[in-house]
């Protein structure tokens, strides 16, 4: 089973990039499953026709109330088919102002592997979609613990989403060679902010200052945001949109590109800066 | 002193909200220190010119790396005053992949506090930026250890902004009764999407279902962009806008409304979603 991890700052559209990476992966033909770890527990709302399904921890504290454990949850209770055939999950969050957000992502995993989920469903792909803001020790879990495997960071043109994923770099180099094999930076996804001069120029640069590959760009559209108001992946709402053919492209080069390194994140904060401002001023 | 604390889903404009919250307590004569919670460490950006300060925990590991302590830090250099007179701190994050981040917020207000940064420079209102996509423990400890004290809350017409806004609040419920007098909910920020029908709608009915008030209401502006591009606040660069005013009317607001409450969130997801859908038919 590959274990694929996409990470990045807060809205720069991980959600986006996994629910419609999954939807092309799924029309190849791959059993795909899509894990959100982040506490807003919105990552497969673009698969499930806006709806946000009920997450693993909450179900969890559900039986823990009456004095059940982990194995008294149903599979079918944390694990949803989508309407085109994608098992999406939600770890969930802590119960708020009180726990680790991320011992909480890690504790949903493992109940998801303890109840044999991915044999279960003969998954062939999981996707996680990780929040990438607080790259605490307990967001790093899914890393360190052998679930992320595979990690694509997105970013943009803007500086502060280069910043957190630069940071995130930091998180993967530190974790990496002690977490299990195969684990590192698979590449770098850009999901533009609108200003694709800037990118096509700054993110190559940054991509090759962590060591990794720049793997795909996706355009700012409107085509996506129109797909999320339904609540559908782009693939199966605008299957002959340019947009479906980015993200059957991006599905490709993942399930081709099976190399990850240990990334040489900047960890000079006038550096990274300065390598930035060279680009702005190509303009 | 005030200790006026900003929270909302990462994205909604907590920064933008503080930092011309905090220029225009300053221009009616406040001494104001705004302090990022996040581990972004942007908050203080557009006071600061563009710049992103130094951040106290990296200042703080670079002194103990060397042997030293909190208290061979100098205040000036983790507290930095903005052009236009504003003190300016941030947290900043844990070492990335390991340590608690919202524990590090909490270390970095210790050592402002030990440092008696807010007897040096006389501060009289604390604007505290607090992330708000990750209610853990860690992200609560501003309003456990009485740092944060009158929260607002901000959200925009999205309704997972909402939900983002209810959780914070279910945290805020959860800890102010065994937090210092005077800690809780004092009212709702509307940040605005674009979607001001809906929001004049749903946001005062959620306000009204939290027990608070619904206290401003910012719209979505070029303005704001405008000022962010120069690094600088709405009251200093655009001192004659109609943003301008907003700003000054939510800072003139926040000094007389002395009020908190232990708030009363919604705590089922499908009546959540019920109330934001009964707004959404009216449209
Ligand atoms: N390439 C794009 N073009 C247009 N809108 C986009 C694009 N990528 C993301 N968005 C929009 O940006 C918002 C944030 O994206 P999301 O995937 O939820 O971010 P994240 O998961 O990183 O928080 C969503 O409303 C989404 O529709
Ligand atoms: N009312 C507004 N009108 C236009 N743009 C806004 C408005 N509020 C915020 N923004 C923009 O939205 C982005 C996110 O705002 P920010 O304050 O950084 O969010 P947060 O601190 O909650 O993560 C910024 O680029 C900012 O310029
Ligand atoms: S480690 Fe991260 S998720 Fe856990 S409590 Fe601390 S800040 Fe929150
Ligand atoms: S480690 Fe991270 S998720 Fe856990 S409590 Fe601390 S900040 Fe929150
Ligand atoms: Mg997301
Ligand atoms: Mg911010």
């Amino acid at each position: 089973m590959r274990q694929i991890a996409i990470y990045g700052e807060g809205g720069i559209g991980k959600s986006t990039i996994a629910s419609n990476l999954s939807a092309a992966l799924n029309e190849m033909g791959y059993t795909v499953m899509q894990v959100g770890c982040d506490p807003k527990r919105d990552s497969t709302r673009n698969l499930a026709g806006g709806r946000l399904i009920p997450a693993v921890l909450e179900t969890y504290r559900d039986q823990l109330r009456v004095g059940k454990d982990e194995y008294a949850i149903s599979l079918d209770s944390i694990v949803f088919k989508s309407p085109g055939g994608i098992y999406c999950v939600e770890a969930g969050g802590p119960e708020p102002g009180i726990g680790c957000a991320g011992r909480g992502v890690l504790t949903a995993l493992q109940i998801l592997k303890d109840l044999k989920a991915f044999e279960t469903y003969k998954i062939d792909v999981a996707i996680y979609d990780v929040l990438g803001d607080v790259v605490c020790g307990g967001f790093a879990m899914p890393i360190r613990e052998g679930f992320a495997k595979e990690i694509y960071l997105v970013c943009s043109g803007g500086f502060m989403s280069i910043y957190a994923a630069n940071n995130i770099a930091r998180a993967v180099q530190r974790l990496s060679r002690r977490a299990e094999a195969g684990t590192g930076l698979a590449g770098i996804i850009c999901n533009s902010n609108g200003d694709e001069t800037l990118e096509h120029s700054v993110i190559p640069e940054f991509a090759r200052r962590l060591g990794s590959e720049f793997v795909q760009f996706v355009p700012r559209t409107p085509v996506i945001q129109a797909c999320e108001f339904e609540g559908r992946a782009v693939v199966e709402h605008s299957p002959n949109s340019k947009e479906a053919g980015i993200f059957r492209d991006l599905a490709k080069q993942i399930m081709e590109n099976k190399k990850t390194v240990v990334p040489t994140p900047i960890n000079d904060l006038t550096e990274l800066e300065q390598m930035y401002r060279q680009h702005l001023n190509k303009k």
